[in-house]
């Protein structure tokens, strides 16, 4: 598949709505699909979806649409869906212990540890994987290949752990820390801010209101 | 303050970032602030900082820039955050305990009540609020007003209790399931989809690497 660059973000976020909607076109049992039909089940404009698939490649067929089975699989290989990523998440609090508990098996998210600074929480099993002490982290990430870590200690700490899992070789960060991290070039992180969700659905139900 | 309309959506969502931003350097006991400061911390440019502040009123000072408590007290004006928002869990497993311990009191969040389906979680208290069963969900709406309805039940109940939350009278829905629900227009609805937002780093991690 030929690769296509400068692929704006907001397409980007797209396409995990895309893979959701496809994902249950396929167990539905639906073969193919027009751009139109997807459009009024997704609810972006049918020429705002081709706009998107084209920025990847050449999936529709005119008079035809899109394959179904075939259209999934080839957004799940463009992001990244078929591999395996080892993670690990620091701060098992309530977040921590929701996102471990979660199954994100689906984005190839391996989970290999857990860590925490309580030593109430340490030694507890999530889903059979035994919290480790935090202080164990940097030796931890000496020793183990770890693709993505995710954060969710209180934001104080949330620099510190940041740090240690860059200089650990950790490729991609989920922060849920409220705070905005210092990374190097070129490293990714992906910010789930909750308050600041709350705090958008706060401000749309006033203007409702008025 | 004088109310302006059709204020866009990429605006409305800064606006939690500022407050964030100013709350901290309230802390940090800073007074002012000129546009240029600010830009270095939040990473906005000065002339996009102006321009989304000036959406909602005249705040700056040439040559003084921002009074930092005034401005504060405007955004979480602003953003309603000065009022109390009467609100309910729906679906206390992971993401719906992490929710209810969660602190978003700062963003006007009464929580009055938690709803589960498992009779293993209904009678447990989060935070000195018992979880109801959700068969009592209706009934609770009737007697109670409720602001705001968090989702937190597998996606194939979500639709379900989205129904039930608006026949009931809420007025926003802050849903963590991974569906899109159908609400009837007018109602707020503000999404939190972990895949989506998994799947995007991963995308992302995937492209640094190529």
């Amino acid at each position: 598949m030929e690769k296509k660059k400068n692929i704006s973000m907001a397409v980007i976020k797209r396409l995990p709505k895309y893979h959701r909607y496809l994902g249950e076109l396929l167990k539905n049992d639906v073969d193919r699909i027009s751009s139109k039909e997807l459009s009024e089940k997704i609810g972006f404009t049918a020429s705002q979806i081709r706009q998107d698939l084209n920025c990847f490649g050449d999936f529709g067929q005119q008079g035809y649409g899109y394959n179904v089975r075939e259209l999934h699989s080839q957004i799940s290989s463009i992001l990244g869906l078929n591999k395996k990523y080892n993670t690990i998440i620091v701060g098992a609090g309530n977040i921590g212990q929701a996102i471990a508990n979660y199954r994100f098996d689906k984005a190839g998210f391996n989970l290999v540890g857990i860590f925490d600074a309580n030593p109430k929480l340490i030694g507890i099993r999530i889903r059979d994987i035994e919290i480790q002490d935090i202080d164990d982290l940097q030796s931890f990430l000496k020793n183990n290949h770890i693709d993505i870590g995710v954060i969710c200690v209180p934001k104080l700490n949330a620099q510190k752990v940041c740090d240690e899992l860059v200089q650990g070789g950790v490729k991609g960060i989920w922060n849920f820390a409220p705070v905005d991290l210092n990374v190097p070039e070129g490293m990714t992180v992906e910010n789930v801010h909750l308050s600041e969700s709350v705090m958008t659905l706060v401000y749309l139900l006033n203007q409702k209101e008025e």
